[in-house]
């Protein structure tokens, strides 16, 4: 499914097409094109499957990983989950349109500012198949045009779920660039895509740090990077120690391959002594590899900890591992954080208001926590809806991506013949 | 005052030191600080005409062009237009800490999402010095650590001024850092500051097509570019033709050299013959040159009208000159300005409020306006306060840029022990 050079440009330009007409779709016909891409991929079950296997034996014959196949494959089970992602897609209400400011200037003049989609959308992904009919949902529900590229790994699965939401866009009569399939090709692609200012307005990327180091060298076109985190939790002089440790054994082991799991864990030394012995053993019990500082070495009790080294505190594992330091303050865990941190979610564990407001202020994150697993940071827990990612960037959305950060907005001015004096 | 290349880093590193603890500064404080400066500006009014009279010596010596040398000089009034201008951005609310979202989510969770600063901006700016004083205000007003890059033209006036405002921070105890100002170099400083993506998050260049260009090439760093305009007014059929014919005047011609000034007006056959005569003998006595398609030439009566060519509707003249051209219909008119519009200001004149939604919803731009001049575009005009430009941009922020679009927003979740299931 590999796509010729010349072809990326043509399909921007036809995205480029669909964008102008996608403002004024009325949000039904968005929603009958979600509705029919949800009973489609019920429909074509086996067609998906069929695609799939393909993929699936093209990997093994490529001595893919093993965790890489497995993100790749599909069963029944996933592909009725993404129906109901869809549906819950439709559920949300329409985006574009939504008043965000409105009123009447002192001339008369009155003033609305109103919600409108982006453009044209290009979203990066790597293996899982599912993200094409997750952010195909999202970028037809708020109107935009929208490029997949998937990787090559994923072509015949990303192929069959992209024709599927095209046939039920066309059904319902929008316009035929709504949604694109780019190949998924090598390198070479990718620039030429990143660099199309004209016609993309802005490329999410889903994915490693690979495809980030790859997009900064290249990218013409504005980037919002879902990027992966590396995370804190740190536990107050004044925590509640029980539940510094739930809170720091779920923030690391319920789900560690992903971008909201703690990769660090920082503990006051007034309670370093209580706390770490029992914390650590149990972490080791669900077989949480640990290293540490001396402070948290000579606290541990019976639990192995390794020797931590500088780069352990840049380090994002993704893994059951977690590195952990006993610090002097609050200041110096507010301050280690800043430094280590990549701004995504971060988690202070205290009983005292004013270290929690401290932490809270001070740390420059997209998510805060105050006693809460940081492992709430997600568009469907902050009750947002479906997302496509995370952004930990400053500039447009900062945190999950959902629908009301891929609109932007435009200012609607009605008179009765004001002009400027 | 040309800084060298080792120490522009040096600069950016000061900056995002301050940027650290600027979140947290008490919007008291940052109002003393912008007092301090109004004062400073009025007390220093002497200093600062001698080092604006350095650069004016200057600038004739280099041959400047006298547009150019206009807008350098400096002279009390225009010094106490900035004090005025400090002291109103004074007077809006702190931009950091506001609430956007606040829910509690079904976990018992209670989450906010509150503005932040953005970190540290930079500004890219050409001949005036007042833009120094702006920049600087609106920054420090939303704790954002601020590099001032303004025109080597104009380097001794923005060193005092620049001085003014970090002695004013420094005498409230804000950071070093938080103003920083830039040489104002050559290029290749150009490319080092907007290659600065470890230490600053955002540029915003205020300046022509030339300053826009060349950031494209080596921005490494987002940049928010405060465009100028290809603006249009549309007289609809349906329009009252003495409002249609007071827009156009003032959208041309009330301050021609700004970016929210006409450069075509498009007019509906229907009412051409009617309204152009008069409409064009006005333009034409205020001193404009008028350029027009065959349409509009034919039915210009005794005004004169030279043949447009293609390159007319893609012009941005700045100047008394304007582009004339006669459209079919509603939908000519609105593929026209999708086509040639720089998605700044548009409007429509016209009675029939079908034909108003049908232009302000298919319009793509920042501004769009129904039966008033596109010449309010502007943050004060807004209720927005002082602005530091007009982004064209659709992401972070589209239209004025304010304090509000200086911020970025960070999630702060307050728990009592959740963890994820």
């Amino acid at each position: 499914m590999a796509v010729t050079a010349e072809s990326v440009v043509d399909l921007c330009r036809r995205a480029r097409a669909a964008s102008h007409d996608l403002p004024t779709v009325p949000g039904e016909v968005k929603d009958e094109a979600l509705r029919r891409t949800a009973d489609l991929l019920r429909e074509r079950t086996p067609e998906i499957l069929a695609a799939n296997l393909t993929d699936l034996e093209r990997g093994r014959e490529d001595n893919l990983p093993a965790s890489l196949v497995d993100r790749l494959s599909l069963d029944a089970t996933r592909v009725e989950a993404m129906a109901v992602g869809v549906e819950a897609v439709i559920a949300l209400p329409d985006p574009v349109g939504e008043v965000r400011q409105e009123r009447t200037l002192p001339n008369r003049i009155h003033l609305v500012q109103v919600s409108v989609p982006i453009g044209v959308v290009a979203v990066f992904y790597e293996a899982r198949p599912n993200v094409t009919i997750d952010a195909a949902a999202l970028c037809v529900k708020s109107g935009n045009a929208v490029l997949l590229r998937g990787s090559s790994s994923a072509s015949a699965s990303n192929a069959v779920l992209g024709g599927i939401v095209r046939e039920a866009v066309a059904a319902v009569g929008m316009p035929e660039g709504t949604v694109e399939v780019v190949g998924g090709g090598d390198r070479a692609e990718l620039a030429e895509l990143a660099g199309q200012r004209e016609y993309v307005d802005l490329i999410i990327p889903r994915g490693g740090e690979g495809l980030k180091k790859a997009l900064e060298e290249v990218a013409k076109v504005p980037v919002l990077y879902a990027a992966s985190g590396n995370c804190h939790v740190y536990v107050d002089a004044d925590a509640d120690l029980d539940m510094g440790r739930a809170i720091a054994f779920n923030s690391k082991v319920q789900r560690p391959s992903v971008c909201n799991s703690a990769e660090t864990l920082l503990v006051h030394r007034d309670v370093a002594a209580e706390f770490l012995p029992q914390a650590l053993a149990e972490l080791a019990e669900a077989g949480v590899e640990l290293v540490g500082d001396d402070a948290t070495r000579a606290a541990a009790g019976a639990t192995e900890v390794g020797a931590a080294t500088e780069e352990d505190w840049d380090t994002e594992y993704h893994a059951l591992k977690l590195a952990v330091k006993v610090v002097e303050s609050l200041d110096e865990a507010i301050d280690h954080v800043n430094r280590h941190g990549s701004g995504h979610s971060e988690a202070i564990v205290t009983e005292s208001q004013e270290a929690g407001n401290a932490f809270t202020r001070a740390v420059d994150t997209a998510c805060v926590y105050v006693n809460a697993s940081i492992r709430f940071s997600d568009g469907f827990e902050f009750g947002m809806g479906a997302e496509i990612g995370t952004s930990t960037q400053k500039l447009h959305a900062r945190g999950p991506i959902g629908l009301r950060e891929l609109t932007s907005t435009k200012y609607v001015l009605h008179g009765s013949g004001q002009v400027r004096g």
